[in-house]
């Protein structure tokens, strides 16, 4: 995973963020994401994206989440248009009676020159409602961590983080969903990997084991109650089989099995990271970059149309097309993971392969060369992602696929918005 | 990948075989596989599981594989109905004017004990063809090894293993589909996990760069060239590229996808079981399992469909309880390679970790003992998939689904068949 980590020590106490409380705009004006799909109908079968009269495809079937315990409440990023391509965004659904006023935005400036876009403040009392709940999920349902470890899952900020990255998501329960996965994946991260009791020694085997709370395994009735056990003997099994029985309640098995997929993908790179780190191998830089696209964020944006309680089926989601979108947006978001803890990386005891280090040692650049040259290679996958979500959406102008690739790109915005604003992590180095 | 290789130099010249020429039978005769399905209309909702008449499921493309430069035969074992449940493998190809005869059995004894069914001889015109072309691909195409290693590939008899495994491919343009990926994943295994140069030291870097042999990398054009150069540099890299190469064009986008996910297990498995090489660890029994259950033949069944020219869709084949019994066919055919590879993997250097060795040391019990155990817990592994198909094929009568099961339980007599006559590579240990 990307390091969105660590839940718990290393970390002291709540860092200043950098000097500004204004975001820095990219050096270039932001683009509008797939400009003709999302902005209203302009181009070559265009006119039937539109979400906010467009029938759900048949073959998604209702998600059995039971009625939130909270009132719903109409995010203020959806209570109206306010920025390019945000009209279709509206689901719909009934406004509440009073919208509460915008909350300011967040402090945190943005990598100079990175291109991205803004996005609305995330809806405060959502946030307030998934952070509430899922620090109950992590201490009463699956002790994730011991309790010195509470400011850092504070500082976590996950449920800003979901909140902002799936503005779509027609409830709280459905955003859950995409909030346990989210910290299970970091526990993992963190306990297996990396900087709580991580290690790349006999990773292969700790992963792996962890893997079948996703993808279970089938046996013989004498070795079956041994497996199931071992599913609540440590706090990341315990994470990822809780958050997978909640998410596979939710979503179709095809949704599952992607999932799955994923996951396998980014054990994957996991497994590849260790490799490198424990023969001191400092790999080329399309080999990182390779490495990067499955030690990945994709987990999370492949999700979206379940946590909005939707399906892209299955056919269109495996199209090589679909594949090609999805694998440069998650590129995109790693890399922004690189930029923004690069100097969190610098700080930590040994060598923490990142883009820019990759670059520098493979380049022989200097630190800060190599880092402008990282976020070209990022504003390059951005564009990438860009034109690919357009001509697919040009090429396959169903409902389900416009709507699943505007929720990637509001996946990737609120990835980079939560990097941006979490300065309890990160700052940026001074190379400007 | 279980144990089917070597390609190369270790094993010196050809072994004679066990003392027999008769194939033993196991100590229970076999059961029909699935028999209220394969063996006629004899429950609810089976009477329209026939394949002979049953029409193609609509979402099954034609694979664009050209036509085959030799004729294509009619082979014997779909000459007629030659035993339970055969008789609807009839796929209403014309047949050839003239039939062979039987070619005899193969010689070669099954293990004692292990549940398993006879299948008829592979047919001859067929394997010769198969075998025939797999060399010429591999040596010509993808320069796998070097000319000392060519007794060692001829001895891997993959022809004979893959038409025994795929006895409804319509042609051998599509048993080469198969035959080309089971020869790759081989080479792979063997070069950068185990005989020909394997180690598991930095295991997890060389096996994700090969991945994307299959997972294709999405980057920048800068970096693009670097690794579409890097897909050439090795024989087990140039293999799994040609391999998918040729599959994807004869697969649909999701049969691709459901192959590169099990192919992500498949390369999980060979990192945990490099873990626990690395760290010298003897996992317990139920670990092993699990481990097993990704180091496993489970891609090469899987893709019975499309080596059958027809698509089992997405949602089926997501569905858990067909994820259930492709986990226990592939659980059980990998078990067999265990018992089979035991006096092999006994005589090579180093421990190798296999369900006898580790059943020995975990539960304290002889050799021998150990070994019985573990024949016991592959025929549990057999009659729940068995259960588990039947279960299946009654919930969910459909064409595609009967024949899909049909080809995964083809696939697993055909690999036991395989194991039980490659006397070149396996003997088997004096316990009876």
């Amino acid at each position: 995973m990307p390091d969105t980590g660590p839940l718990g020590p290393p970390v002291p106490e709540r860092r200043p963020g950098p000097s500004t409380t204004t975001p820095v705009l990219p050096a270039k004006p932001p683009e509008p994401v797939v400009p003709p799909v999302l902005g209203g109908p302009t181009g070559l079968g265009t006119a039937s994206l539109s979400l906010a009269s467009a029938p759900r495809p048949p073959a998604a079937p209702p998600p059995p989440v039971p009625p939130p315990p909270v009132p719903v409440v109409q995010r203020r990023v959806l209570g109206g248009p306010t920025g390019l391509g945000t009209a279709s965004l509206s689901l719909a659904r009934t406004p509440d009676p009073v919208l509460p006023a915008p909350a300011p935005p967040a402090e945190g400036k943005a990598v100079p020159g990175l291109y991205h876009h803004s996005v609305p403040e995330p809806d405060p009392v959502r946030v307030e409602e998934v952070s509430r709940r899922i620090k109950r999920w992590a201490e009463d349902e699956v002790q994730l961590y011991p309790e010195e470890w509470e400011g850092q899952f504070d500082g976590f900020s996950v449920g800003r983080y979901m909140v902002g990255c799936h503005p779509d998501a027609p409830t709280v329960d459905h955003l859950m969903i995409a909030t346990r996965l989210m910290v299970a994946e970091n526990a993992v991260d963190d306990c297996y990997c990396e900087d709580h009791g991580g290690s790349p020694v006999g990773l292969g085997g700790r992963l792996l084991l962890a893997h079948t709370a996703l993808d279970p395994l089938h046996t013989t009735p004498e070795y079956a109650p041994e497996w199931q056990t071992s599913l609540g003997s440590d706090p990341p099994r315990r994470a990822y089989r809780s958050a997978m029985d909640h998410f596979v309640r939710a979503a179709t098995p095809s949704q599952a099995d992607r999932f799955r997929h994923d996951m396998a993908r980014l054990h994957m790179g996991y497994l590849a990271e260790a490799a490198w780190a424990e023969t001191d191998h400092v790999p080329e830089v399309w080999e990182y970059l390779a490495m990067r696209q499955f030690n990945n964020f994709r987990p999370c944006p492949t999700i979206t149309d379940t946590v909005g309680g939707y399906e892209l089926p299955a056919d269109l989601h495996a199209q090589p097309e679909t594949q090609r979108v999805i694998a440069l947006a998650g590129n995109a978001t790693t890399i922004v993971n690189d930029l923004y803890s690069y100097t969190k990386e610098l700080a930590s005891p040994g060598r923490h392969l990142n883009l820019p280090v990759v670059i520098a040692e493979r380049e022989r650049l200097s630190e800060r060369d190599a880092y402008l040259k990282a976020v070209e290679v990022h504003n390059d996958l951005m564009h990438a992602f860009e034109a690919a979500a357009a001509d697919l959406a040009a090429a396959c102008p169903l409902p389900a696929v416009a709507r699943f690739l505007k929720g990637v790109a509001a996946w990737v915005d609120g990835n980079h918005d939560w990097h941006r604003t979490n300065t309890y992590r990160y700052t940026l180095p001074d190379f400007w």
